[in-house]
């Protein structure tokens, strides 16, 4: 598998992210009710609220981008207060995933990836995407995903895995 | 990346999740609550409940598995009634994961895989694996988790994410 299109995948999944973020737009007009009141909607007392969760999947993405392509993550303070400033922060996050290319990726397996919470210790490449960067991803993505369906906006698993390269 | 160290993280998830069921068992004790009641636990009406969210966490590992190797996948039949049983479907999947070789997906990345609900279309290997099957495999992970989370289980990210092979 080619390191490059996992981060392609990241980009992809962020896209079907604020795709589902419109629908709860849409939904919110349609029971009549402030879409904004689900930036703060959260599955449990003491786990991140959407805002948090959509904030971590493209912190998660970029870091993960930037680790493994040795650039530097542009930086993007969480202040988004509504799910229209969540959106512009999925689009700067893919917009900046947009400007890596292949070759960035070149050695991406073996590069030491030592953020700061693993506090000193480090993780191959590999080792990182497969085993932290991707699920954490992923985590965040399907708890966002997760809270808007709890809240009753209409979303289903094609939803969540977006369009496919399907061969005839 | 190697498409076999992927897998092994199928796995590695498998039994993160099974460590939630154990936390949320001694959970249902403490709390003197039958753990079966969280079987049906779901996060929207709509949504699958537990049982289905680790049936279907098994399975996509499953069949991601058979088809990169091109092995034929084990019948597993869905009738687990009980957390109890559900830890068995868990180890008995991973117990057929842990026979494959990282030889067994040489080529992997190029191999058609036509699932039956692609209605005779195809993904490349690769493809599947990064867009449908790792997505859709952790879709059902993290949905576990945050019914358990939802219901009051005590877990975090680094129960979700495991051991990582840290370095000096």
């Amino acid at each position: 598998m080619q390191t490059f299109h996992l981060i392609l995948e990241f980009g992809k999944m962020l896209r079907n992210l604020d795709a589902w973020l419109e629908k709860a737009t849409v939904h919110a007009k349609a029971k009549s009710f402030e879409v904004d009141v689900l930036v703060k909607a959260r599955l449990a007392p003491d786990q991140y609220s959407l805002d948090r969760q959509v904030q971590s999947a493209c912190d998660a993405a970029k870091f993960g981008a930037a680790y493994l392509s040795g650039k530097e993550a542009p930086k993007h303070p969480d202040t988004e207060k509504t799910v229209a400033e969540l959106r512009k922060r999925i689009a700067t996050c893919v917009g900046w995933l947009e400007t890596l290319k292949e070759a960035d990726f070149a050695g991406a397996e073996e590069r030491r990836v030592a953020p700061p919470w693993l506090q000193g210790k480090w993780l191959r490449g590999e080792d990182y995407l497969l085993q932290a960067g991707m699920p954490n991803f992923l985590f965040h993505v399907t708890t966002a995903y997760s809270i808007l369906r709890h809240n009753g906006v209409d979303l289903g698993k094609m939803d969540y895995i977006g369009a496919l390269p399907l061969r005839d």
